[in-house]
């Protein structure tokens, strides 16, 4: 009831990607009633009865480092990848141009080459340390809140995959970090640990929907806990790993033995582009790779491969072989084909994560939120990859 | 504990085909250890805990239309679609043999034309109306029990399909369908129910593994209840619309709107060249379609076609292209391509279907079994065709 | 070099489909300069040295039997299929409306059901009998060619699939024909081939895009012999059964032995519509199997299914399982999946089979044009349909 | 006609293998009619008139430097891959051994660790360097020529994949290569060059089936100019790049734009394991790309990958996406799945290699033979990679 006044920001981390965009339009759109709720696991019937934050009720604002703004994201949708309707995007600019004006430089610290390439100059705030980008980060926070007169800032980063974590000792304890992070050269954390740690500072919930470090550092979570805030991910599980994660509980439960699972994904958008780079890939494959092994409970060989095909644009295609074995020794196999809009499979989830880790805030619950684990590829808090035993989780928490 | 000793036996109408073939080598081969248990639903870990009947306390018997043995069965099997190896059937020829010494021949009153077309005269008992089928059959259980000495015998039809079932007021009761069934002309049940009525005549369990009537008419499950005995069915689920219970769950908790489901299998066994015949293949398809609709709680476009080609002999070929809709109206698609040897992938789930049958027998339960929902297309006294649902309440009821 | 400044008419049956829509919005984005030649055959670097008609030479008109406008069908190729750009669509609206003052109601004499089921009353030319029919169509064609001062005029037919054609014996002779199509009841021609004689009467050349009977019948061909006019045809090639002439050689040709060639295909426009009628799909079916055998010199299981599946709308997906033998004995498979925009497939053909026509014209050369074989299903004059043996003809033709 | 008497030697390096073993079987199972003739191309109708050698004809032999064994290859085919039939194994088996007679040890020298990690100690000839190596292979050749009164002998390596060839100075003149063999460090020739280099010594015939160098090396090539020896190569085109030479000519004569093609294979032999290694996989894939831009004229995003699936044996399975812009911008795609067994698809090329070769040889002619394009992913003495034109280069050379 009472949180239907409340205002609620949504503060995304590479706000005019097209995840961003798309998310966006999309709060714009539901707010105009110009479409359906489809895509969104918050609006399905079994979960009317909770009252979740409306389209209407998010203010929208972010950091980017590209000169792109909003409009341009959705537009480039449109025209490029045949997503959205001209008359949709029409209506919604004005919303658009308004939720703009809360999008200011984010930082570059601790970002790999392949996201230093992408970045405009003129989008950057330069900050000499990872204490300056915390505090700078917090200070915009602070700012957009106060601003909107917002009683919920939520932080979702949607920005480019990073490359695996480097351990550092200073990664272990709170206290290590802070000192850490005063010195002027060699930050030990990269941008998306920054980026959580500014979060907190500034009183703000956090979900990590890339596979990027984020608040998954020992020393952050202490952070985190200290600061009293919601906080989740990582890795939106949206197409490829999302089917993984549906069918790999059919072969364990028929018993059919899974000697290889190879998928092979192609897809053209800018985190196509920031993954061929090797060293990013590396990050992204890591966090797809692994659960199926979980989930049947031993290790089938598993192989996850990414190919940047510009001409796809925002759609990714994926194929994956899956090699088993039945009854009597017989080998079989079952082959998929999944073929999506990046973007559009992924902002409707946010906008989800976001009424969820609200629904938490105006209950009163803070800390990790370990329920809302079918919505990532490496959920927080648990090891459990089965999709059923995550949705059936989501729901008894929620329903309970 | 006590049922390890008892002595079980197992009776296939349709003995001889590549199911049976298969139920017969996977018994021998099992109880001789010559192949894990790869692809029997009852041999997971999870239920290991549960006294199942072991392989070698089950005796194998059947009725058959054709001419055609277990041991030639098998054979062709491997000759022609590659499975199983020469091995293993040699090692097991001398049990096949054994088994067939309790195949007796069947009755085809009832029977659609197409089956008629490849029964062998000889190996068909000629009766003059459904009561002296009925009364056949029953015989031809007894005298298998009390020559094997068994404590208890159950009935799995593994015949072809028949077509959709007739309706005839007679099938509202018993009493009536008894006085129906002495008629010399026109045989107002088809012969899978004949077989139903046989079976619970002569005290045994039935279960229905094809979409044939079976014992899925009120007047039958009256007369079983009558009889105290176990039954469940119907229709296998072994491919295609596994997938379909497992895949459909994932759209509808996801929010995505299923435009269209079309399905497109290609087969090469009997089953599919007695469905070539297009009155039988109604009722294969009216047992496939639905279920996507009853899961996501809509009617999508739901299509299903099946082809018979004869080169693939055991094994079939499935394709589903699954149109969707997700995020702001933006459509998008998912295709599985389904590869399988027919009767491996049923042949384990004729066994479990054994055991968990058994095990209900000797745990003093009788009457219809509504628990076994994830092995079958339509399954009894359910309309949840959720495979996690199903797999749930299976493994409650077993572990409860 | 003459030719260039002839004026040519585009008269298309069926003007203001999905593909009569994108032949006429092509042809003014190519005028315009809005959009390059991919896809267009005549455009292809080899066949440069030929002085085609050029874009701006042609002028559109057609019969339609239902109320849509070519703006309106291109529109909705637009917001339902997803292809072409607003923008482009805009600066053409004014061509298009042009054109639509040359589009003239249609006859439905000869049309199956499913055709008169897409009709609006006001859309249609009532006649009485067959001469009626074909007097009414040459008048329209003759106002057009004097209207647009037009020095050729090539009709097209791009119209729904009619059911196979009943034979009669009038349809062996024109003498024969001309008294039967006189007759108030009954026609005895369908309306594509009334269209084909009302084309001939009016000296136009006639090209079948569909696999209606068109001119493919005796005594019209000896009309149009006697009106010595060039005619061509039938049955577009764009999608499934082009990628049979294409790989039906590479199996001919490494020995590989074909067991089976399944096909099925989903797709969702009023071409799908149509041809959900049996009657009609038969039609189709005819016109796409068969062509693998004469390929490969020996008849291997051929099987081809459609499904009108709305939500695709313009697309088509044809999935196909290729089921062949290699050395000793050996099965192996190949499946490929085609997704394609049907009407942008076909329009470019059309333009390029207007522009061979009209260059057959230029030459002084009349009759049937037998080197056109790439382009269609079920070719006039050649049993060929070995694709590269019908590329090789066409350059060699126009090469010499 | 005379050379019906010849009797023709088949040198294999790499005898035991999956390749030498099916070639073995096959001569032995036509030699014995077991077998039909689908997949050998000389056995194609339209070639009937040529005077083939007969599969009786031909005596076996070859290198080898694993201890595996004819018998043991097919073997292991048969059990681990589904393919050949015990029956026909057995009655094969005399002949197999008797060729098993005469196959010796190989020469490592100049092959990659990942080959030297499959070798077994026994079944290698040690040598001290290039000249050496040399030496001992035509000696081999030699002994196997006399032994079993041969009038040809070709030599044809279907040896694993090596990486890609490293230039050296010497390899551009023969006069210096030679020079550089006899030195003990440091081999400046992949063993392929080094068994070239033999066959031609011996006065061998030599086809290269592998994408190793081979005699594709300029000094090779003068050497075997001088030789007066006939060769051919490279890389046996079984598969997907098959498909592509197939599937690319359509999109160039339809003037389709390829955006991208991207395929992705999954194999599980001995040449997919030599594959894993990165260095080794690099020279395959240089083989299987660029194809697609020689024959569409312009350069289209084009990535090959390979994955080493164990479980799949002799099987692979190619995935290719093939994304492609049709008229007014339109973006469509083909995919399609290749299913085959490796050694199966292979063997019948390199018979029908050593019959072509042998046609020459016969016919007197000697050098590079250029008209085999049709087999080769990389054929010699041609850009030319269209299927259908290499197809008619063939069938030009043979039936002029």
């Amino acid at each position: 009831m009472k949180h239907r006044k409340q205002r609620v920001g949504i503060w995304l981390i590479g706000a005019c990607g097209g995840v961003g965009g798309t998310v966006a339009l999309g709060l714009a759109a539901l707010a105009k009633r110009l479409s359906g709720s489809t895509g969104l696991v918050t609006a399905l019937p079994e979960l009317e009865g909770i009252d979740w934050a409306s389209p209407g009720d998010f203010v929208l604002g972010g950091h980017e480092i590209r000169s792109q703004t909003l409009v341009e994201s959705v537009r480039h949708l449109h025209t490029e990848s045949g997503v959205f309707s001209a008359a949709m995007i029409h209506s919604c600019t004005a919303t658009l141009r308004k939720f703009q004006r809360n999008i200011v430089p984010g930082v570059l610290l601790g970002s790999p080459r392949a996201i230093e390439a992408i970045a405009d100059s003129e989008a950057v705030t330069v900050v000499k340390c990872g204490a300056e980008a915390i505090e700078a980060i917090a200070a915009d926070l602070v700012a957009f809140r106060k601003k909107n007169r917002l009683d919920h800032v939520i932080v979702v980063n949607v920005a480019s995959t990073e490359p695996p974590l480097k351990a550092h000792p200073s990664h272990r304890s709170y206290t290590k970090l802070s000192k850490e992070l005063v010195k002027k050269r060699g930050c030990v954390l990269p941008s998306s640990s920054l980026y959580a740690l500014g979060a907190f500072a500034a009183d703000c919930s956090c979900i990590n929907f890339t596979p990027s470090a984020g608040s998954r550092i020992p020393a952050i979570e202490e952070y985190a806990a200290e600061c009293d805030v919601l906080f989740g991910g990582r890795d939106g599980k949206t197409g490829e790993t999302l089917l993984k994660s549906v069918l790999a509980p059919l072969f364990a439960t028929r018993h059919l033995h899974l000697h290889s699972w190879v998928g092979h994904n192609v897809l053209g958008n800018r985190d196509g582009q920031v993954l061929s780079d090797p060293v990013v890939k590396a990050s992204k494959l890591k966090s797809k790779d692994g659960l199926v092994g979980q989930i049947v409970g031993y290790k089938p060989q598993s192989r996850t491969s990414i190919e940047y095909v510009p001409s796809l644009n925002d759609w990714k295609v994926a194929w994956d072989f899956i090699h088993f074995e039945g009854f009597l020794g017989t080998k079989m196999n079952m082959q998929f084909v999944w073929t999506g809009s990046d973007s559009v499979l992924a902002a409707p989830l946010v906008i989800d994560l976001v009424r969820l880790t609200h629904h938490e805030f105006v209950n009163g619950r803070r800390g990790r939120m370990d329920h809302l684990g079918c919505f990532f590829k490496d959920p927080e808090g648990t090891t459990d990859h089965n999709y059923f035993n995550q949705w059936r989780r989501l729901t008894e928490h929620l329903l309970a």
